[in-house]
């Protein structure tokens, strides 16, 4: 049941993204400063105003991004859940992948993500 | 205490890297199947005995790395626990970075890592 759950919040993640809603992106994360975010290619944001800012600007950007999730492999221990997903990205004709570590944790009701890692596979 | 503990399995995983030693590189791991680890690039290897052979590669490789870790922030939640930090490498005469995300669980007695994401930042 909690590898359910971890699923559906991670669904929920890229749901926002692909919706470029930032409302729905910041229902997703935990509302603390230990949440973490490294977008391919950048260096680690820490916080939750230094990653809200870099969701609230790239969801504004111009990149409409459409992600095909494939691999995803869900692990959960005690009220820890990580998932790994490659995020196969359709965005204007060519594609790239980014493997992605995202961790979630449990809050008593429901499962918030602390920690998001992309990098772009080399392909 | 936890902090510190993960904080020292954290550096043991570095100092096994720049050794380039397999027998403490392992130590490092907790050996199961549910073990992940990004090289920066690369797609996700899953399982022991692939994460293994990817470390066995790189460390009887070309490669000498020597790392200078900054910015390192420790979270303890539960029996799970995770560092993001900055690899500056010193290869050859040219630099680069790395952020990486690595988890470790409590295993009843010691730290070991289950996840290893790592990917190079845009200079």
């Amino acid at each position: 049941m909690s590898v359910e759950a971890v699923t559906a919040a991670n669904q929920a993640f890229y749901d926002a993204f692909e919706a470029r809603d930032l409302g729905l992106m910041t229902d997703v994360w935990e509302r603390s400063d230990r949440v973490l975010c490294t977008h391919p290619g950048w260096p680690t944001l820490h916080g939750w105003d230094a990653v809200m800012q870099s969701w609230d600007s790239l969801l504004r950007g111009p990149q409409h991004l459409q992600f095909i999730l494939t691999n995803a492999v869900v692990t959960v221990h005690d009220t820890v859940g990580w998932v790994t997903v490659d995020e196969n990205l359709l965005d204007r004709g060519t594609g790239s992948t980014v493997a992605a570590l995202n961790m979630f944790v449990f809050d008593g009701e429901r499962w918030r993500l602390v920690a998001h890692h992309g990098s772009g596979v080399a392909g």
